[in-house]
Parts: C-alpha cells; structure tokens; sequence
C-alpha cells in the first residue's frame, strides 16, 4: 500500500546528504500512464515557501508528470536563490525523466530558511540519482525519504471497483488546518479528468486534513497532490472519487495524528448538534487550540471547566448554560453544570473522546488534535525548524 | 500604593478557609467617599462565571460602593446554587457595611466548577469577617488574598495632580485578551462621572490587558473594576483621568506578565508600520499564540521563520516577503529573507523583544506574552482550574 499500488506510476527514495544521519531525503514520484490529470491543495497561510509559489504554476493547467520531494530543508524564505533551486530542480527531473520541467511539482520539507548553495547542491543530486532508481516498488523508500521528525514512513490505499488509490504522507508537528507542514502525495489509476480530480481532494481535504489540528500552527510549505495515470480504464463517478479520496486521506490524518510530535493522547472532538458544520468545526477547533485543555488532558484531568471557557470564547450559536461534555462515555456536564463525578473517566488510554452537544441544531463535526506535553515543549525548543 | 492609595476607600482580606493552605482568600474593598461612581470591564468569553453574571447588573447604573473577592473558587458553571451564593455574598456584605447589595460587587477567581454548600459558607463567613476588619491600611491584605497561582501581590499607584489612583491585580495563568482570569480592582480619589470613568477604563484597557496574551486562553471570571471617591475633590480632564488610568493598568498588566505561570521570557511583540492599529495587533496576537514560536523562545531559538509562519496566517495587509524581524534588536530578516546571523542574538535575559516591521503603513502596536515552557505544561495538567 503506497503510492505505487495504483497501475502506472513508479517511485524512488534516496539519501542525497541532507539528513546528517544518511537517511533517505529525496523521493521522486513519476506518472508514467495514458494520462496524466492531477489536483492539488496548497498551504493558507500567505507566506508559502518556494517550492509551493513553484507547484502552483505547475499544477494550474491540471497536468502533472512528476513529483520531487526533498526533506532535510523547507526552502522556506530562502529568497530569489531558493526559488531558482526549485527550478532547477524541477528541469533537472524533467530531462532525467522525458518530460517537461512545467509538469514537474517540487516539494520541500523541513527547515524554515535552509536553502543555500550546499542544499541546493544536495537537492539536485539526489533528484538526478532518484531518476535512475525509480521502479514499481519504490513506493516505501519515497515515504521514508519524505520524513522529518515522522518516527515511520505512513501509507495507505483505498480499493474501488477496479481501480486504487494509494498514497504517502508526511507530518507530525506545527499540524492545523490549511495543511500545515504536511506533504501528501495521493496516487490513482482511476480514468478521471483534473476537474474530478479536483473537486474530491478538496471535499476530502476539507473534512479530514483541515480538521487535524495538533497545535494551531499552520505552516508554509504545506502540499497535497492527486495524480491520475487512467490505467485502470475504469472512470468512477464523482461521488466514488470522493468518497475514495475521502477514506484515504482520513486513514492518512489518523495516522499523522498519532504521529503528533511528542503526544500522549489523540483526541477526537466530536461536536454534535451544532447550528451549522462551519460553527461544530469552530467550536472543535477552540478546544484543540486550547493550550489550558490540552495540558489538563495530558494531565490525565477530564477538566470540562476548560472545554466550557474554550468554546465560550467563539461565536458559534449556543447556550453557555445548555451544553453537555462527555469525557470517553462518561457524562460530566449536562446543561452547563457538573453531572458525573470526573474519577469515572478512564483517561489513561492514548485515545480519548470528547463529545460536546450544543442543543442548537443538526449539524456535527469532528476535530483530531494531540495533547499538550513536556515532550512537545522540548522537541520545539531544542531543534531549530 | 494600593486600593486604599487614594483617599475615601478602605479595605481588608482575610483567611476564610477557602484555601486549604490557610493563606488569606477573601478581600472587601469600601468606597467610603461623597461619590460613588464605578465602571466595570469584564470578559467577553460567552460563558460567564456566576459573579460575572451579579456584577454586570450592579456596575449597569454606573454606582458601585463595595466590592468583595474571594480566592479558592471560581463559582463558575454551578448553577443556580452558585448564583445564589453570590447573591448571599452581596446581600451580606450589604448588611454589614450599611449600603445595598445592588452597590456590591462580588468577584471569584480558583477553579471552575468549584461552588458547593462549603464553598458558599466560607465565602459568607469570610466576608462578614473582612467587613469588620476594614481600615486604611488594608490594601496589601486585600491584595493577598485575590492571589490564586500568583507568586506575590500586585499593586501599583498613579499620581494626577492632586489626585491619584491606585490599584491590585491579580492574574497570571488564562491569560489573553477579554483579560482572562484577571481580576483587577482601581479606585480613585477623582472627582468624576460613571460615564468619564467608563471611556477612561476602556480607552485603557483597550491597550493595555486587552493585549496581554499570555496563553491564548480567555477566562470566565474577568473583571476589571475602577472606583471612585471623588475625596480629592479634583476633577480631571478626560485626558488627564484616561493618561492615568492607562498608566496604571500598564504597570499592573506588566506585573501580570511578570508573573506568568511557569514562564521563562517575558516578551515583547513590538509591531510596526502596519496598515492599521487592530492589524497590528492581530499580528501581534498570531505570534503570541504560536505554541511553534513560544516553544522556541522557552528554547533560546530566535527562531524568525517561524514568526513568518505565524503572521502569514493573519489576514492582515504586508507582503509576507518584505518584512522584518528583529530579536532583541539584532535584525534577523529583512525583507522576508535571512540578514544577522542568529547567534548574534542574547537570548538569555527574561526580557525579549521581538520587532516586526511591515512596512504596510503607519500604524503600530505592542503585544505582551510570554513563552511555552515546561514548567507551564506541568502547573496547567498537574492541578484542575
């Protein structure tokens, strides 16, 4: 299960130095199908790295070949310098590989402002080595070679009727929506046109990436990428294009999420009987941003008080004094007051379950975040990224 | 330079048994002047705390002559009980110092959900206890006994000319904008108006806790109280009342920072050349809630990418590649790309200041918070508030 299990693409990882361990830093990705349709999504947040202000242009008129993907450095705020090492690398892929340097997307990984000479020397020769490697089994090396502070390379495929869709993801800390510094590369042998193949990834970004919100930090060089090579022959309709999609990327998100850098608990918020979707989602996101909730969690303390002063701080349609908080099953505010004794929750499993019930409409919606540790204070404070 | 600074008040706090080491837990400030005029803030987090909920009616016709405080518990989310319970405590208080308990003003601050039958008899033994005990001198006792996590009191005093206002402060955990878990209390010897004292106590606030942002968090129980006696028989201009009251509020938001729980670096997030004065804050704000960059200044890392990852997520007007970053003076980036080399950068005096220059526009602002450390992570999940 990866981004070669659907019929027509090939993938390599290799180390090219930018890891001072020698682990594995460049993937290539190539399409190598009758087509050669694709979607992405990029990073919100108005400060995009080089290789993102690249991928743009390169994804626009929907026609993607390749994707090079470099950890060990974001090119992040590396100026004029940087963006001509993503250039670079996207024409030294393309001749490498037979294509245009025009539907090659680059991405980066890894250090905010990392991009001078000896990376960009680095980059390329890992691009060009990765070219002569590529095959039908280098779906694992390419996941490995994306990797930063990731403790296992994460894949996933999806079956449909005749047709797959496998991917590669990348991501643990500075996790919030807008993607943050995550790189996802989605691959399909499904027959699909880049419009199809835009309107299921961003329905599938939308419920699961966009709702992965480790510690409210939304980064610069977030990429998701769908790539189609049509080899299956098989054209799904819309909706089993998106609920494929869909499935894939929430089985990736789950599994960036109990990668969170530093976590001792995954946390599901589920927001139910909301006025709208847009307001379950805001109300989950305060509690997930809540730096006070999250250390009562990592605590092991089902502190309800602190869910109640979160949600309390949006704008979203309820009654303060009519809400319910459920703690792993267990009921400990009903209506805006105490109701089970709190020693009832079992808040020593990793997993933990909040359901919060607005009493305002029909409509739900799930957060996933990760408790406030001492580990994640120390893996932010020690290492510069 | 306290409550009882000014001429007219007089104050007392004394130990009710709320809190379980014994220390002082209930405080009464008394207006004792010709003039009774107040004005409240309190916070705008939707879910308000039972005395809250009291003191907004009370301050609404613009008369306040007492206000009583207790430590040791929040009575916030207890339900009808708790809101009798301050009720009780406004009523007695009523009682024994000869005034109506439509003129008391009853503030908590401790954990929320806390607010039972013995929680109510101590709070009530307590403040008739503290109205027989009231005098001149009592400032320093009151201030003693608002502290919750607080290392020392707060205090401060401002002279006008021929007039003064002092005050005392509480707050250092839930602290953001809507002046979380603040309980503050100035009173003055001015001659003034409910009115004069409202545009005064805003127009301050408004630069001063309003911008204290600590964590991110906003409480239930804030409240900011300005009381005065009109003894002085002085009656400032508004600018001369709204100069001294912002300078007050200042110093004691300054002590707040100070004493932030767990902190290592008290920061100052100086934003400059932005489109608009509510921009720069919102700039401001997006970099003292960056768990990314909190955690890099606990760490020493003048870590300036990731202030660009934080802003780039505001909607404010700059363009994310001509802005500047400056740690403690030492420019780090210019125009969104790499300057000073890093290690020129002190970062071990608790003081930082971090300038951001837009070059958007004319306005400028200045945002105080304070870092993401270990000690925080372990005081907020190792006790339930």
């Amino acid at each position: 299960m990866s981004v070669t299990a659907a019929a027509g693409f090939e993938a390599a990882g290799v180390a090219a130095g930018l890891k001072s361990t020698g682990a594995k830093d460049v993937a290539l990705v190539v399409n190598r199908g009758r087509s050669h349709a694709a979607a992405a999504v990029f990073t919100s947040n108005r400060a995009k790295a080089n290789p993102v202000l690249w991928s743009q242009q390169v994804v626009a008129d929907g026609v993607v070949q390749a994707v090079v993907l470099n950890s060990g450095g974001a090119n992040c705020f590396t100026g004029a310098f940087g963006f001509q090492t993503t250039h670079q690398t996207a024409e030294l892929v393309a001749e490498k590989v037979g294509i245009g340097a025009g539907d090659v997307v680059v991405c980066s990984t890894g250090l905010i402002g990392v991009g001078d000479q000896s990376f960009r020397d680095k980059v390329l020769s890992g691009a060009a080595e990765s070219a002569t490697v590529l095959s039908s089994d280098g779906g694992l090396d390419a996941a490995s070679a994306i990797m930063t502070t990731d403790t296992h390379p994460k894949q996933a495929v999806v079956e449909g009727s005749g047709w797959k869709v496998g991917g590669m993801a990348k991501g643990a800390g500075m996790l919030a929506p807008g993607l943050a510094t995550m790189l996802v590369v989605l691959t399909t042998d499904a027959d699909a046109t880049p419009a199809q193949l835009d309107a299921a990834l961003r329905a599938a970004t939308h419920v699961t990436f966009d709702r992965l919100d480790s510690d409210g930090c939304m980064s610069t060089n977030d990429t998701v990428l769908l790539m189609a090579s049509g080899e299956s022959g098989v054209s799904p309709s819309a909706d089993e294009l998106e609920a494929a999609v869909t499935a894939l990327c929430a089985d990736l998100a789950r599994q960036l999420q109990e990668d969170a850098e530093g976590a001792s608990h995954d946390i599901t918020i589920e927001v139910v009987n909301a006025m709208s979707e847009d307001e379950a989602v805001e109300v989950g996101r305060s509690l997930a941003r809540s730096n006070l909730l999250m250390a009562a969690v990592f605590g092991n303390d089902p502190n309800w008080g602190r869910v109640l002063a979160a949600i309390g701080t949006t704008s979203a349609e309820f009654d303060p004094y009519d809400v319910d908080v459920s703690f792993n099953g267990v009921r400990l505010c009903a209506k805006g007051a105490p109701d089970r004794p709190v020693d009832e929750v079992d808040m020593t499993p990793r997993a933990l379950h909040i359901l919060l019930d607005l009493h305002a409409g029909p409509a739900t919606a799930t957060v996933l975040t990760n408790d406030l540790t001492h580990d994640y204070v120390h893996e932010n404070s020690a290492y510069s990224s």
